[in-house]
């Protein structure tokens, strides 16, 4: 059985137990408080040096890191990974554009207000990662006003990727209402069977 | 015959270049430069919303954006992408690393230093890009300790997408003469058939 170390309420994190569920594969949860330095133990650091959440264990005890590999990996040969060449190419190109343009902003600016106290000088950054966030919901509302989902024309695992910090931009300090597409999409996203909440 | 929309002094159009050399793609190259607001023109937008390079478009008229994404487009069925599936999720863990905990420190730097005037007010984000570089760079120098490519035990696509911005980290003044394994490494990939330098 593959073992998941996640933090509940990462959306980084969501996404792997998001894509275990609907592809039913049996998995064992072990919670990491990054915030507590349980990323930065030795012990955790032998499986990723890098030090972040989430990060997997295997049956044979190799370990994977980052998301959105993960989610490569788990999807690999099920109707969540395009087959197709350049489908696949797409959705790993939103993928990336998740990873860059997307999460260090939406994400972040979601930290900031969500965990960090009132008072921190952080909430300085707000207007920039809003400007940018915003910027990556316009190209996203812009794709989904011709198609129903990132690629490949259904449910995939580019979906779960910008589902995961999207849905709860609100958390953040951004208005999705003035995104009309993004709004069914996340609608369409909710509808897909084995579907279930961060957190 | 693919074309490649791209600037010639940017890592992350300089893995496309150095993959098509490699794999013997033929290709049209047409520079694009970005300081005269040339990806956001409604043409270039047309191609790719986020108005960023590299953007290649494919001989079906298709477009295709995100470095580490045309990559693994490009190498698919060679030897530069690992066809096994864990090799394959390992070669992409490494490029989502690259592009979250990796570029946005060493590329910055370096374009800060490289590109901007020397009174330019960015200069103070420097102290925060090396630590956060330096930090990439330890994780890459512990993995090469024990294996002489990213992914798969062979030169790949992660190892184009880590080379791109490591051998030129000088440019952003991180000092490389600390990390001995990638020092090697570096030329080991330098090694590798068809190679040209950036630019």
């Amino acid at each position: 059985m593959i073992t998941i170390y996640g933090m509940s309420d990462s959306g980084n994190c969501y996404k792997v137990k998001l894509a275990v569920e609907q592809l039913r594969i049996p998995y064992r949860w072990v919670e990491v408080n990054s915030a507590k330095g349980e990323t930065r133990t030795p012990e955790f650091l032998a499986r990723n040096p890098n030090g972040k959440v989430p990060t997997i264990t295997l049956e044979d005890g190799s370990h994977l890191a980052e998301s959105n590999a993960i989610l490569h990996y788990l999807a690999h040969g099920t109707p969540l990974l395009p087959a197709e060449r350049l489908a696949q190419a797409r959705a790993l190109q939103w993928m990336f554009f998740e990873q860059y343009s997307h999460e260090p902003y939406i994400a972040v600016a979601r930290f900031i207000l969500y965990y960090l106290p009132p008072e921190t000088p952080r909430r300085a950054d707000l207007p920039r990662l809003h400007e940018r966030g915003y910027q990556a919901l316009g190209v996203m509302e812009q794709h989904l006003a011709t198609e129903p989902f990132f690629a490949g024309g259904r449910y995939s695992i580019a979906d779960i990727a910008l589902y995961a910090y999207t849905h709860c931009a609100a958390d953040g300090g951004f208005d999705l209402g003035r995104y009309p597409e993004i709004e069914r999409w996340l609608e369409r996203v909710r509808r897909e069977p084995g579907h279930l909440p961060l957190g």
